[in-house]
């Protein structure tokens, strides 16, 4: 089956820490062997999602016997209602984390463990709000090593033909710096929920029968009034809450004022590009706080003030 | 509301066909008046889409009173079991299509219209196939011109904050044409349903907790064994199969052999440059048919070939 064929590396915890930043506490995903969670397994409400059979690192030489090659590692990952405190007890390990908080928690950990987290959560998160069929409103069980749910009323439609009411889901979102027909300043908004000073790129999700280009220009225009032309692609990042696809992009604005959706953004201004340089280089008295460095927002800025500036 | 701002131009019918085609058939979308399908909005199970207010072409000029400035045409788009033959005898214009395969009928209308297709069918796929919650199987109804579905359960968790449960979902898809690396041949592949002699490119669903990039590696490999580099977002389309949006990639192969998935697959192969730049230009005895212009294969594939060979 395909999912086999995703062979995680979850072996080496490499920090990626950027020396721009301070340094951060480094935690490593909580790992359980069988043993220690065995009474979890056996909950009829556990999900269990198969996630990858570890790498070998140093691949057994030929001359070894078959008997002598002890078998890689295989990861699941498992949903469970018991306290984080007393299962974390459980583990044989120092500085191990449950991630809860993704927006906080996530950012303690590699870009690896990070990812792992991602795809765990997704999946885990769509048993938890899909175990029903939409199609019917019967039951539903899990198959495919956790990556299909289907029905089990055996006369429901979602049994005829491939449905995508089976599989997890993968809602994409744009998000996106707007740069001035200048050139020179970028467009970044902020949420009331946002801590204080912090502005980051707007965003949205992607409605059914648009393109990436067209959500970009519609969210754009409905958050902030102002009318997008260009859209480059830059890079995208799946964000585990609980299962969104960022796609970022750089867009180009061909109006300036700005007219905010208040029910969505409490503040959106341009930047010079020199302010943005500054806030980010020179951490004295920043104007404006940035998103985290592991955020595709954070990337999307950084991506601009490092193109040249005639471009 | 957003989708008030979504002002589709249903005015104009174009043809966009390319000289280098045979004069396709050109239909317009069938389009009703509210008298003459009233009926149908009154049946319990009708759902009826916002789609737009039609563009006004030439604004009113302001001398107008505001009496005599009619109202622009608003469109909604709603769902039916009525036979589409008798249906259409109720439509007063000519030449009209009820597209019913999207494979097929889409390609018969412009590109605007096809536009309004997609995003018609998408949603209200989505309404028949999710009239269920998934959280708790109760009954949702529909809400926001169509666009969310809530659960009539008052106690359903979907209804604390903002779930995805209660939006039409967006299937993100990869299509891409890999490169071998030579940079003098592409992959293509066919599947058992295509049409005799047909090849096209590889595609797979993107899955939770990975990137365009990492899908598109993943699903090549799956798929015909190869390896894959650099990969390059192209553009997108929507596909309203019942809601994919095909995210359209280059993709540089690192290795050459070929191992079909034989599930998905029925042959794969490198073509050469020149075969295919023949079988596009030069009618008579191609190596092989394209997939339909109007495709986002089709566009990846002259994509490529226009590209300088040296790139
Ligand atoms: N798949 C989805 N998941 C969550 N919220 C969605 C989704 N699709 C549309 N929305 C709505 O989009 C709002 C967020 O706005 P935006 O991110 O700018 O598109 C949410 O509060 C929801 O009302
Ligand atoms: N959202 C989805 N909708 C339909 N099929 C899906 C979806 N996600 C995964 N699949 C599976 O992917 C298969 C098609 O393979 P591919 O397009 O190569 O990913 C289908 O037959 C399904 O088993
Ligand atoms: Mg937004
Ligand atoms: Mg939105
Ligand atoms: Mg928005
Ligand atoms: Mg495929
Ligand atoms: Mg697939
Ligand atoms: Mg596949
Ligand atoms: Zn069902
Ligand atoms: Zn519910």
């Amino acid at each position: 089956h395909h999912v086999a064929e995703k062979l995680l590396s979850l072996g080496t915890i490499t920090s990626h820490l950027s020396s721009l930043h301070l340094q951060q506490e480094d935690f490593t995903l909580c790992r359980f062997r069988y043993e220690d969670v065995k009474d979890l397994l056996q909950k009829p409400s556990t999900v269990m999602i198969f996630l990858g059979i570890e790498k070998v690192k140093n691949p057994p030489s030929s001359s070894q016997t078959v008997e002598s090659v002890s078998e890689p590692p295989v990861w699941f990952a498992v949903n469970t209602d018991e306290d984080a405190a007393v299962l974390l007890k459980r583990c044989r390990e120092k500085n191990c984390l449950f991630p809860r908080s993704p927006n906080r928690d996530l950012l303690k950990l590699s870009e690896e463990e990070a990812g792992i987290v991602a795809q765990a959560r997704s999946v885990l998160a769509w048993h938890s709000r899909y175990s029903f069929c939409p199609t019917c409103g019967s039951s539903t069980r899990p198959e495919e090593g956790g990556y299909k749910r289907s029905c089990l009323n055996s006369e429901c439609r979602s049994l005829q033909g491939v449905h995508n009411t089976c599989y997890p889901r993968v809602d994409p979102v744009v998000i996106m710096l707007v740069i001035h027909p200048d050139g020179n300043q970028c467009l970044l908004g902020r949420k009331k929920v946002f801590p204080a000073g912090m502005f980051s790129c707007l965003a949205g999700f992607v409605e059914p029968g648009e393109t990436l280009e067209e959500a970009v220009r519609r969210e754009v225009e409905e958050e902030s009034g102002v009318k997008v032309g260009p859209v480059c692609y830059v890079s995208c990042q799946p964000w585990p809450m609980p299962s969104n696809l960022m796609i970022g992009c750089l867009a180009v604005a061909m109006s300036t004022d700005i007219k905010v959706d208040e029910n969505e953004i409490e503040e959106a201004r341009w930047f010079p590009r020199q302010q943005v340089i500054d806030s980010l280089f020179r951490g004295a008295r920043p104007a404006f706080v940035f998103p985290p460095r592991q955020t595709i927002a954070h990337q999307l800025i950084r991506h601009w003030i490092c193109m040249n500036s005639n471009l």
